[in-house]
This record gives C-alpha cells, sequence and structure tokens, in this order.
C-alpha cells in the first residue's frame, strides 16, 4: 500500500486512541484536576508514558536539544525530508484534558494507523511533543518550538522560574541541552499539521466537526495605566473628583466598543482581563488604576492600528473624569502566522473523504504551530470544543468528535505524503 | 474667674501646643509613618506619653473598662455633670499626625488655657482618648466611644485579630476589662465636643477657618457581584460574551451618575474603591466581578432610597453585557448623627470671639461623635485639611490653624460651661 488519496481512507483504532487520552489525563496533580505543568515531575512522568507509547507504535524516541520528545519513523527513501505532527503534553493550571495530549495522542494513533495498514512513508514522518507550549513560571510559551525555529535567545534562556532555575537550566534537566540549542534547529520539515480543541465556541455551535485554521492571530498585550486623585470616599465632594476607578470603567467600555467596530479583517479580539485599582481601600476614591489590554488580529495591520489607537481611547476616558494617563506600554506583541493554502486543502479533502462537514476559521490563541511556520509550511485542523471551554476543568470534547479529528489528521498525512514525491 | 461669655476670649498655648502634636506624631512606626496602630506596643507607647501630659496638666488619669484613657478634672460642685471633649490618638496605617492626635491635644491645650487662667470650672471636665476609632485588624473602629455608649456587643468582642486574639482580650490588654464593660457606660455626659481635620476640601478651597458639624453621615456599604461567562479571550468571539468586567465597569459609571442625582438632601456621596474582576488573568475573559459600594448619607431616607435602588442599577448594568447580577449584599450600615444645635451656636459664637469664619458642613467621616450623640448633646468642629487629604502620610494642616481650632474649643467649652448651671 502507498498513497491513498483516491482510495478509502484509513481510520484510527477509536478505542485505543480513547485509551490513551484517559491514560495520560490520569497523570495529573491528585488535588486538582487536571494539571500536569511543564518542567514538573508529573509532566516528565506524562512523557515517560509517551515515550513508552511512542516506541510501542515503533517510533525511535529521542529528546532533541530544545527538550522535544521526539518519535521518528524513518522513511525507507535516502533522505527524505520531514512530515511533522505533534502537540504537547503541559497543562495550565486546572487546565484540562486536551488542550495539547489531543494532538500528540491523535498523531500516534494515525501513525499506529499506517503501520497497521502497512503503509510505507515516502517521508520521515515524526511526532513531536513540543516542551512547555503554556505559560509557565518562567513566563515564557512555546518552548520547544521557539527552540525549533531558532527563536530561543539568550534572554528567554535566562529567564528564571521557581527556586530561580533559569530556562537554560530546565531544559538540561528535562534532557535537553541549551548549550547545543542550534542543533534543535529544523531545516528538513516539509510540512507540519496540528490537530488541536477549538476552544472556543464557533464549531459547536454550527455543528462543524473540523475546522480548517486558516491563521493563527498575532498576539498583542498593552498596559495601560490611570492617574486620578486618591481621597475620602466620606469628605471629597461627588463633583470635582479625579476617580481613576472611573477612567478605567470608561475606558473597559470603549475599547470593547472600538474592538466591535473592527470589521472585515478577519478574526479580532480586544479584551480586559486584567484590572486594578488602587489603593483599593472600601473607603478611598482611587487614585490609580491599570488595564491589561489583550489583543487577538489575524492581521497584523488592524493590530497595529488598533495599538496605535489605545492611547486616544484612553485620553478621552481619562478626560472625561478628570484623570490623566500616565502610560500606556506594549508589553508583548506577536505577528500572526498564516496556515499553508495546500496543507489546508488537504485536511479539506480529508474531511470530505471521510464525511466530515468543514470550514476554516482563524484560531485566536497561541499554537507551536505559529512558531512552525517559519521554518515549513504548517497548517491546524480544531474539533470542537463542548461550551467553548478550555483551560478549566470542564474542558471537554466528545471522544466520537475526536476521533473524527484523529481520522482527519490521519488522511491529511496520507495525502501529503503521497502527493509530494520524496526527494 | 468664671464662665467669660462676654469677657475676651481666652487662647491656647500655641508654642506647647505644636510641641504636643510634634512629640505624639514623632512616636510612630520608623519605616512607615506616621504610624500608631491600635493595640500596638507604639499605640501604647503613645498613650504612656499622652498619660504624662494629662498629668502634668493636672488631671487625673484612668484608662476605663472600654479602653479609653481618660483625664478628670472634677468641678468643686458635688454631683457636677461631665463636659467632655477628646479624639482619638490611633491611626491608619501611614495616617498622618493629625487624624486623631488634633482633638486629644487640642482639648489637653485648652484645659491648660483654663487652668492657667484659675478658671474653676461648674461642670467636671473630661479629656479622652478613645480607643481604636480607625478601623483595625479586628474589623470593628470606634471601640472606645461604642463601649462608652453601651453599642459594643458579644459579636463585637468575639472579633478576632493578629494571632487570633479577641477584642475582648485586646481591650483588657490595653487596660480595659471586657468583662466590666458596663461600668464604662456613661448617663453622667451633659455635652461632648471634638474638634477634628476637615479631611476633605471644602474649608481650605472657601479660606474658612472653622468647620461646625451640622451632622455625621451615615455609612453604607454595599457589595455586589456580578456573574458572566469566563472564556478565552483569543477564541471566544466579541459577540455573544458575557464579560462581568464589563457589567462591573458600566455599574461603576452609573453608581456615580445615580448618586450625583441626589440633591437637595444634605451630604450624598457614593464610591466604589474596591473593584475586583475573575479569575484576573491576562488571557481571560472575566468571568465574575465583584464592587464594594461606599454609601455616605447626611439623611438616612437617601441613603435608604439609594441602597433600595442599587439592585436595578446593577441588574441594567448586567443585563446590558448578558451577565447576571449574582447577588447585592448590605454588609454594614450606620445611620447619622445630628449635631446638638445649641453647641453649634455655641461654636459658631466662640469662633466669632476670635475674628474667625466659620461656615456648617457636614462630616463624611465617622467619628466618635457620632456615638457619643447616642448619649448626649455632642457637635464637632473641622480645621482646614492641606489639599483635602488625610489617612496619607501628606496629611498637613497649618499649625496657626490648628492653634485657632484649638482656641475655638477652649471658648466653646467655656461658654457651655458657663452657660448651664452645673447640677
Amino acid at each position: 500500500m502507498t498513497a491513498a488519496a483516491d482510495t478509502a481512507p484509513l481510520r484510527i483504532d477509536r478505542a485505543a486512541f480513547a485509551a490513551d487520552i484517559e491514560a495520560l489525563a490520569a497523570i495529573t496533580e491528585p488535588d486538582r484536576p487536571w494539571t500536569r505543568r511543564s518542567f514538573s515531575p508529573r509532566f516528565l512522568e506524562g512523557r515517560a508514558f509517551l515515550a513508552r507509547r511512542f516506541e510501542a507504535a515503533g517510533l525511535d524516541v529521542r529528546i532533541d536539544t530544545a527538550g522535544n520528545l521526539i518519535g521518528r519513523w524513518a522513511s525507507e527513501h535516502p533522505a527524505a525530508p520531514v512530515l511533522m505532527t505533534g502537540s504537547h503534553s503541559d497543562t495550565v493550571p486546572d487546565g484540562g484534558r486536551f488542550d495539547g495530549p489531543a494532538g500528540v495522542l491523535a498523531g500516534l494513533a494515525a501513525i499506529r494507523a499506517l503501520r497497521a495498514a502497512g503503509y510505507l512513508p515516502r517521508h520521515t514522518l515524526e511526532l513531536v511533543d513540543f516542551l512547555a507550549e503554556e505559560p509557565s513560571e518562567w513566563g515564557v510559551s512555546c518552548v520547544g518550538s521557539r527552540g525549533m525555529v531558532g527563536a530561543l535567545g539568550p534572554r528567554e534562556l535566562a529567564m528564571t522560574g521557581p527556586g530561580g532555575e533559569t530556562l537554560a537550566a530546565a531544559i538540561d534537566r528535562v534532557g535537553g541541552s541549551a548549550a547545543r540549542l542550534a542543533e534543535a534547529c529544523r531545516s528538513d520539515v516539509a510540512g507540519y499539521v496540528e490537530l488541536h480543541i477549538e476552544q472556543g465556541p464557533v464549531l459547536e455551535r454550527e455543528r462543524i466537526p473540523i475546522g480548517i485554521v486558516s491563521a493563527i492571530v498575532g498576539i498583542g498585550r498593552v498596559r495601560v495605566r490611570f492617574e486620578g486623585a486618591a481621597g475620602h470616599a466620606g469628605t471629597v465632594p461627588m463633583a470635582g473628583r479625579q476617580d481613576a476607578g472611573l477612567a478605567l470603567a470608561r475606558f473597559a467600555l470603549d475599547v470593547r466598543d472600538a474592538a466591535r467596530a473592527v470589521t472585515g479583517e478577519g478574526h479580532f479580539n480586544a479584551t480586559i482581563g486584567v484590572m486594578r485599582i488602587e489603593p483599593g481601600g472600601a473607603n478611598v476614591i482611587p487614585g490609580a488604576a491599570e488595564a491589561l489590554v489583550d489583543i487577538r488580529a489575524e492581521q497584523d495591520a488592524a493590530m497595529a492600528r488598533f495599538i496605535e489607537a489605545l492611547p486616544a481611547i484612553a485620553g478621552r476616558a481619562a478626560a472625561s473624569e478628570n484623570c490623566r494617563v500616565r502610560s500606556v506600554d506594549t508589553v508583548s506583541r506577536t505577528t500572526s502566522a498564516h496556515c499553508d493554502a495546500a496543507l489546508q486543502a488537504g485536511i479539506a479533502a480529508a474531511a470530505a473523504s471521510l464525511g466530515l462537514a468543514s470550514r476554516p476559521l482563524a484560531s485566536g490563541a497561541g499554537h507551536d504551530a505559529a512558531f512552525m511556520a517559519r521554518i515549513a509550511p504548517s497548517a491546524m485542523l480544531f474539533v470542537p470544543s463542548k461550551d467553548g471551554k478550555s483551560h478549566c476543568p470542564e474542558e471537554w470534547t466528545d471522544p466520537d468528535a475526536l476521533a473524527d479529528g484523529a481520522d482527519t489528521l490521519l488522511n491529511t498525512l496520507l495525502r501529503r505524503d503521497g502527493a509530494a514525491p520524496a526527494r
């Protein structure tokens, strides 16, 4: 058996896939399901499980110098380029059983199905558990995929986590080698495809089983600080106050209105998830207030215009409450990553061959695929999240919906492997 | 020399008064000026200083069972009722040198001036340093004045502070006796007059040296909790969100507008000094939010109407953001206290005799006088606060303005003592 684009689609072993999902989820901090934080003993326990499962599927297992766990199925073609799939096994605190693990285990299920079918790949297939995709105590996310694309520099490596351990030391501790990080940088990847849960409500609402990611948004974070005049809540008359809490309130509503007015430029969100008022006493008029604005944009130009407009939005809110804007600081900003058109078409064709509806949508969350897109044609497929929930214990995707996604991943890899002859 | 209403006014010793203010201020936590928290070793140090100064002025010094430090100048008339003055020597953290101490030391300066003039009072004069007027770690304020008027019950006495110490044990520790608290309740007080800094900007703005307090506001605290739906800031579309932070923002602005609309009912303020949004992650849409509304009303009816209106105000704010009001709880509420008309007139006359302008104004802050008004005709006089600031290190009143206030207090006591013959 070789390429399969025009034959009946292959299918994964649903029971084995579901058992893997359950077994990895069970490796959790017992008092805080479902938690397996990167670099923790629990994380290493999860990786040991994964390594055993990778080996049982016939893969050669190693950890690259960036700390990524990689299972490799070498093509019989000499110097074949790599077709890669994967995701991450670390979680946020309380973070759910699917965000990350689903993609790693779907890749594993796909490889097992190819093995079981006696398939001989033209590409070398690699299955990757990227290190520390989620924000960690070290303050940087997507550690492993950054490492693989050469985006992990001295600044990141020097960041410190619990006990003052540097990220470099933590990478070494989990089996990588920060000193030889360049060896993790890849130039042999011909394509990367990742399955992930949507983490949003769109697919569930529209009853569509497969989402084809068109782009992964850029993420900007802007901190805005207002200053007014603190005072006694009882003795300072209402007229003439400089209440920084009210300036913040007005700003929050105005930011939302401004974000809603961004239309026709794809996915665009702005959210204020962090607000602080100072000094925070029940009987004290707020003298200062801060908001952290999170901006997600499919189009980098939309992000740029919004960030440029924030000082004026803040200024109007402050002025209306006799307050001042103390600072508007862009604390971080990434550009959006666009998914490979051919791979997107491959996902659509694979879904159709399985009788599964699909639709394009942007990813509002960051992913390892956004870094992989810097070095290889990359794409992602989403499966529905119940109630759109993620990063919480209630995160859930039905086993059959997950398996539909894994089937689609399998046939996408199969089509991609067959479509482009290996060198 | 006896009563002095129609003779030239007496005056305090300004230099001695200023020296007392400085000496008591210097008794502060060294790393956090100006701090002398109730029940702390520093507070007891301040009280030892005061006791020595009271004794040096010829007063009999004792601590009543509610923990109030009292200096007594017994009238030669048998069974003479008590004319009382005082304030409190404890401070908020970083709290300033005048909020509290100014009233105690102005009373001391007045008594010294009467002594120096050879005055023989018809009333027994008492100078009180009330225990723990400021909010403390025990969660209840005006401990001493509550005790003196019978408003310190088992619920308050059982409240716990640092190390789990009950308020009852803390009162015992500073020289009171919670078991014999009834002995602190007074029925012999014919009048109470307290000098205090304004803690607001009105007198300074209008360049008026003496404020005559017409009423001390009632204080209400209402906690309002909103619930929406937490979600991923990147993946949940702007349309259809249930952002509890935005419900809170709208509520804050609406509460302010509603408070401004309360007119013609005297002093009325509403302030939100505490806001919290949950979970508080940069990339998480707020799923819940809380505000603590502080309401100050000279008229109890205005307070009642405003508190009754809050659920509807919150409901509209929540509905406009697809959120729900989870709860509206009145966590505390006191009624306003009206100052005695004859004592107010006495303050006005005393000020006029000194060539000092005065105006009536309500006190937006709570004071021991609000409790004393339950058992005796009571009044307060205010001196200006620079920039209206209080409860902060910058709290300031010019020494001459303070001394003008102490002169006014002195002549108010003198008039009151002479106007009503002792029994």
